[in-house]
């Protein structure tokens, strides 16, 4: 166990598991010590709404205001929009609750009078009292789809209403390669006192593909010098939570560690695994990433900080952990 | 107490006041009967959301989830959005309940699609079991402005923000004269089954000016050749709700029916006064209208009942009320 943890540290997530390993972060580094980029990709206009769902799930449980029960929108939550939206005929696939809707409605709004969606997460993040710093990947906008039997499908077309049923040949960033990264982003990698760059057991290919599909995004973070830890969302070969490993599976990818890894591989120094899947370590070393088994499931919150910790103990003591 | 009243019924009005009588209207006539043309200068936009308050409360009247208490707004209504909105640094200033924002944000999408504020109220009412027919006074923009000391205000401003306390020395319907009254209503003029022209007991100056300054509507609604019958808004010299007397004052009006009275002058054929203010039927009849002395004070489902009955006996033995 380490003493107090010092130096400024980045994570790149997307939402529920994202911000699971965010929370553990947060509340193990000093205040601020944290900035979360989080991918945008998931992005979308409903109901002449802008919704974020990643940006507001990390914001929502760093403010410890989240829904403890799903991981994303508010605690507490109310239906009365719902419930009278379907009365007048519009559209309920996707679920905004009264509270959670306030945000949706105020980031439009101020969208629409040529804020950045930087500035306006910032905003947010400062009144909810979130001490982190959370940066949209770009304030760009970034359209993830998913490539079916039917044709391409929207992010949020596939994941709420379908389900993540339909079976996926494909996947693309629509208007990443045009998609300036976060200006913060590159500040801070250039700073002397970032520890290291912390990838979440997030979706690779639907949370954190997006964002290193950013211009100049993967080659920066390589070109900070400093530990790159990423977190496998694998448990014994299964997902958590969510469509990962039926993707890998449609995507004709082995769905194990090694898979995992080779998606970071050239990127990641170190893929962290759960102790169900050490049996993949020398997979993982074989293709140049140091492996490192701990427990990766984050059921409380003293899971979190655990995991967090983990992770900060690697980069400090980067190649300690052996194969 | 007359039988079975028949024949279509036109009714204008504005928002509380008129949503009463058009309640009494719409239970007394058979289904279908009564068309409510609503003033639409209040309209406004606010957080992103096209807001028709007048057309809401008609509509909410009609289908039975208006609130009770205020008049506006629904019945049973939660303020979850308005709680979240303020802490994320929001304006809050105009009330928007949880059930009430599935009105303004489906409106705002359907419009910004490409449908009518025609279309979307109809569409709304008939989801909402509304049997009377609600039009728009326009589906072009109207909006009622109020001079102040200070300078021109936005109708919501002067309303809702500052609670009516600014003095007004003038009142304006910005967009009116370019604005085509909504189409439907030519139509029900011309229809020979058309009995009369109703006018709520609404301020004048800010709910029934707006349309009648909409271009060619006073001559439609004289030449129609139907009894036109106006209730007065005062009872016994002073507003039951709003504004009305202190406005009158402002303007430079007299606060009586014979204030009422000039403003309807060469339009209606009756104005309906309250027995409080029956020593004003002189003056009234002096302006060539002939004052009809009833109740007009709603405030049980029956008193609406029994005024929709007087109008609309008036209507059917034009000149048997004496002054």
């Amino acid at each position: 166990m380490s003493a107090t943890i010092t130096g400024k540290w980045l994570l790149l997530c997307g939402g529920i598991g994202g911000a699971k390993l965010a929370l553990g972060l947060d509340r193990l580094l000093p205040p601020g010590a944290l900035t979360v980029l989080v991918n945008t990709g998931d992005d979308f206009t409903h109901l002449g709404l802008r919704i974020s769902p990643d940006l507001d799930t990390v914001m929502y449980t760093l403010a410890d205001v989240v829904d403890p029960e799903t991981g994303w929108g508010r605690r507490d939550e109310t239906w009365q929009f719902m419930e009278a939206l379907d009365r007048l005929g519009g559209e309920v696939w996707f679920r905004l609750g009264d509270r959670d809707l306030a945000t949706h409605v105020e980031r439009t709004r101020r969208l629409a009078a040529g804020e950045t969606p930087s500035a306006v997460a910032a905003d947010f993040c400062a009144r909810l009292g979130v001490a982190s710093r959370l940066l949209p990947m770009s304030d760009a906008a970034v359209a993830t789809r998913l490539r079916t039997a039917t044709g391409w499908l929207d992010f949020q077309d596939y994941f709420v209403r379908l389900r993540a049923a339909p079976v996926v040949s494909a996947v693309d960033y629509a208007g990443a390669g045009q998609a300036a990264p976060n200006p913060a982003l590159f500040a801070l990698l250039a700073d002397p006192e970032l520890s290291a760059i912390v990838i979440a057991p997030s979706n690779p290919w639907l949370s954190i593909a997006p964002i290193l599909a950013l211009p100049g995004l993967r080659d920066a973070l390589r070109g900070a010098g400093i530990p790159v830890i990423a977190i496998s969302p694998l448990i014994g070969g299964a997902a958590v939570k969510g469509p990962t490993a039926k993707l890998m599976t449609e995507l004709g990818l082995e769905v194990n560690s090694a898979g995992i890894a080779r998606f970071y591989r050239g990127l990641a120094d170190v893929l962290v695994i759960d102790h169900a899947d050490s049996a993949d370590a020398p997979a993982v070393a074989a293709l140049d990433i140091r492996p490192a088994v701990t427990a990766t499931l984050m059921r409380t919150l003293e899971d979190r900080l655990a995991l967090a910790r983990a992770v900060c103990e690697l980069a400090a003591c980067r190649g300690r952990v052996a194969s």
